[in-house]
């Protein structure tokens, strides 16, 4: 068997239809995506990629398989998904995840086509696999699909660790091995063993603390904001959707700083944006929560008008409503399935933690901030003794 | 400067005081007391020391000392007292401190004693320190002494650390560097600074999953009973308690062994009882839960009477009602200095959490637990129809 | 599966037999022997025991059987030899070897009688293994006894990164994933497959650094000698070598504070005699290097009336000369199965540098080492001109 | 302070000059250069960045300088050095070094042109720190420059533990904490305390297991070979040597494909050229080891010619001689500071051992590899006996 030497898990043995998708260039690609896209520049040691977090999911999901026994044509499905579950992902992962969306119209299905018409597809046929299969496991959250895509997959408890590992900040690093030892597959359903509602909430406190510490870090959240609107511009400059959802993190960063200079060169030289605003929910009108992407683009430019600065300086990042997906992982207790957040009182605290950290924020170049700020509160009504909460001092 | 290598810390630099009070008897017998007592018949690997763990406070508190500024002989007391903090527990620490109390008397006032009378209070002495201050900031949980017990205390972040590496529970490995960077000292006590929510809910999480999953293990709790009713038998059999006191933890199993063979070389062996009862709040009288020692102890002789077993044969373990100490964190939230729990909806949670996680225990050699379960429902009045939740299959 | 946690391998899960072996007295006695015997008074975290380093070697035997493809009947009994191999040792392990050897007259085969006579022999039984045959692979080093005792075994695997683990020494961790994945079984002796020459050199540079570092620490020689020499008076004191060869750590450091306080207390309080002496090879005879144990005690109690000091205050330690075992690993060089040390330069070189690591140590109270330190040059004829390089400053 | 979380140091201090030079565009391209260029084709996980490299040598430099007592503008200076030591490395780092060198003519003093000439030179101007005196410590090897480029610089000392961080290979994690403490500064040198063979073997152990199994495998070399001889096509095809060396490793990546793509689509798709040739210096004439640079171009159009493939099809990638720059650290011995390789016998030992891992490679396209090394063979005149040494099956 052929082993690739993996930071985290050490060596992963690779099945011949895994050691032949690794070589396809659709998996290759993965190489050129980091996993935490902008995070790397809050957390400089974040540089790992979605080719290494791959191999990790495929070894957790092989592993977990093989505990519950599981094994022939099926197991070989649910490892060749997880290997293969990322690879629709477009330049800088979720960062670019609704443009392609918003662009393209599709939602999801991008891995089923690009199965069908891809050097990986053909790699899966050869070894007697189906494309359309592996596809509907990535997609699923059914069945066995749920060791790829669901409450208690591998996907998440290989990005904890590794992103753990990589960001120095130690809140992901989960217990794996009794997480999969303690998985059970009951009725169609992945759910841990009774005895294990500590088990499912650890996943969900580390989730939590490496939302609020690392994913969402305001530093990210600004170069995320940037990323998205500069690729947008490249779209609406003529760069093909199909195009664009194909490139790589390196591809993406140059075109930015040839073609949208005035992002691309301060996202490359981390020459970032400030937070004009950053306002908690309580001080935000609902309607602004909810603005769609048309709205926000909208009040970004009333803002830019009122501010008297060039339309492009302002920067409107509305985050969605919080959820917390693990909260739905099923746990035995007293021999009954149950949802986690029926038994844990945890999931609830957790629910108004996310609440309690949600912001609104405006972003701005620095030398034109307070304007910003002024026009931003102006234009979105924010409860204005509330203003010591919101701006950035 | 001396250094000694630490398998947590890596190299700790001890100063000219630190350096003599390691050499001293009262210090080198922490060798011999095990950092978590019963938990390594649990977590074969958990084998680590208060002698290592004192280190490990020192260095944390001195570091911590270090960023806030404070020098000179305040820190030097400080310092003193975080290396010093261990060194009035009795043979298998916390598992022997009610024992110790019942029969001396005493509440904590030990380390006033021991460094009034000892090698290491007059290396004190020698260097110009007053050992009764130190001894102070030991108990105190006031001003600096808040560093060696407090709920943002040096001690919580070295143990959390240190017993992650040592069982192999990730759950511990909490950010301390990030915890010292983030303290302040503002009127008296020891605060996070502005954005440190989520700073002090870690380490409560992370307490709270180290209790879950390896500081209450049940087969810990098992043996911890056996080790506290075979100590009160020693002592009962004539041992002065002063001499128990100052055993280590070597002493102690080598006297259980040869004075309380029943249970002492069951300990060393591991042949430990089984759980006859294991009962959530929920099904034990409010009375129960509140059983003094000494009725504690009728109603283990109550019901090994009705079972018809060895009065040795039963062991009852109701433990406390639960508290978080870390809830009560001081936490500088829009400008104003708050308490976690006012702050964080998680401390709620984790509350009804360690409710739920209580369980009243009553213990036996395996081949009477049937009537011993039977007797201890019948003399506790469990509810019956709860009977499928407290005894163990 | 049963499973145990442990802090370096991570689960490891328990075969039946194995199960039933951990809970016979023999293995639960390896609780209380520590890995390192005195080597925790210079690396203070270093409390691991043959308990877990045990577990670990069967871990890793378990591991290289299935890759080599071996199972069955044969498999079973190298698992059960290589998790009891240790089950032999006197108490503080090494340490305490020479004497029971000297005393005893048995060289080694103590396993065979532990395993006729014993709940553990009776386990092996009982699921239809042989103890005897379980006997001869942990003495072996032929055949498949070489993954428990050889030049590439499990064993080394084991403890090299153990003791890196506990002491916080970082080199002895090895690639046991790797030397796993390249091991080959081929006409009955363990080889390491084409192009691993520097595979098999890690482990020679691992164990050569932390010999240096580590296991040979003049500290823990003192410590070592004092222990030993204590041994030594407890059983000519009447207690007798099977009793003695019984014993773990914790009786042993109860029985010697009180039975040869002079330096019990001295070893539990960590008060060591100092280093008078500390001469490398070529300032000392040939044949005071070559001295037998009864000519090192007479030495001893020359050298104490020459100085005019108590006879138990001189303590003469003379290592045997040095060799390297790992140097005969076999790996395939071009085909072609070859010993380490004919391809190695590197195995010449470890060589030199164990020689000139080399050390005769005499060791004495604080106060009287001068005199002791003259007295033993003029015993032992120490090189004059060499004066400078082996009293210690 | 600004402090910086890292996967290996944790939190990394910046003193204000240090904060200001990080915001540089001459810093911040650091990001986008990997520290192991194509080692990563081998190591998914090896993703690290000179940019998080340069933090750490700042951080052990910081530290050593701290350890030693230096402080004020000397010690200011070197730590600026230490910081900015990698801002003159090209694209994929060591890997484009000859080629800007023979194109430029310049050797190493590219530091000078761009402290003279950068944002970053006008922020140590501003901080009041002389630019030419920061590069002549860069360059230096001299007095305290010893400490950013010398035989026991914190470059060495950063590199070897991150590599090993990231590659998961745990051969490079040396005990810096030891190396630091143990450092001393005589008579204008950086010197190890008496006592430290052992720490400086250490140094050289580590180099040389990370040379054999990470820094020179054969599919690194390959990929190199291939990125450096598209790198020489680029510019050969105009693109001006100054802009080729400003780029970075996406700049790279990017244009290669676009403008060498039979090589660049290659090198970002991991579909490698394959060993035609491999062969040990034993079986390579002396003359071939001197090959200079024309020259080797020339042997691979006649291997070309002769093998009748494409001219582009043959790399031949020849190895300077190799040497070990850590054996000539400075360490005392007996009072008197010593070379190393004037008291190790590992020095030597380590040079044989890195004079057997030579190897002369020849590399082509899989579907021509026979006729490509057969035609090597007769252009190199490899020894015919030697045939199965060298022909990789």
């Amino acid at each position: 068997m052929t082993a690739v030497k993996d930071s985290v898990h050490d060596y992963i043995s690779l099945d011949p239809v895994a050691a032949d998708l690794v070589d396809t260039p659709e998996f290759q690609r993965l190489r050129h995506i980091k996993q935490l896209s902008t995070v790397r520049l809050v957390y400089p040691s974040a540089n790992h990629t979605r080719f290494e977090h791959s191999l990790g999911v495929y070894h957790l999901a092989s592993r977990a398989l093989s505990h519950l026994g599981i094994d022939g044509d099926r197991a070989a499905h649910v490892r060749a998904a997880a290997l293969l579950h990322d690879i629709g992902h477009g330049p800088y992962g979720h960062q670019t995840e609704d443009l392609i969306r918003r662009r393209t119209g599709r939602d999801h299905d991008e891995i089923d086509d690009l199965l069908g018409n891809s050097v990986a597809g053909e790699v899966l046929e050869s070894h007697g696999l189906d494309p359309a299969r592996v596809a509907d496991l990535v997609d699923g959250n059914a069945g066995l699909g749920q060791l790829v895509s669901g409450e208690l997959d591998a996907d998440r408890m290989d990005y904890l660790v590794r992103d753990a590992h990589h960001t120095g900040v130690p809140y992901g690093t989960i217990d794996h091995g009794r997480l999969i030892r303690e998985l059970r597959y009951r009725e169609g359903n992945l759910v841990l063993a009774e005895g294990n509602v500590q088990t499912a909430e650890s996943l969900l406190l580390a989730r939590a603390l490496m939302n609020a510490i690392v994913y969402r870090h305001h530093v990210s959240r600004i170069a995320g904001a940037m990323l998205e609107r500069a690729s947008e511009r490249l779209v609406e400059d003529g760069l093909p959707i199909e195009e664009f959802a194909r490139m790589a993190d390196h591809d993406l960063l140059v075109a930015l700083r040839e073609r949208v200079p005035e992002l691309g060169e301060r996202i490359e030289r981390r020459n970032l944006y400030k937070r004009a605003v950053w306002a908690p929910l309580e001080v935000v009108p609902a309607d602004v929560v909810e603005l769609t992407h048309a709205e926000t683009r909208a009040a970004e430019r009333e803002i830019a008008d009122i501010a008297d600065v060039a339309p492009k300086s302002v920067l409107v990042d509305v985050p969605p409503r919080p959820g917390i997906k693990e909260s739905r992982s099923r746990v035995v207790v007293n021999g009954v399935v149950q949802r986690l957040e029926e038994t844990s009182e945890l999931v609830g605290a957790l629910r108004s933690t996310e609440r309690t950290q949600w912001r609104l924020g405006v972003y701005a170049p620095d030398d034109v901030r307070d304007e910003v700020a002024a026009a931003a509160a102006d234009v979105f009504d924010l409860s204005p003794h509330g203003i010591d909460r919101w701006t950035v001092l």
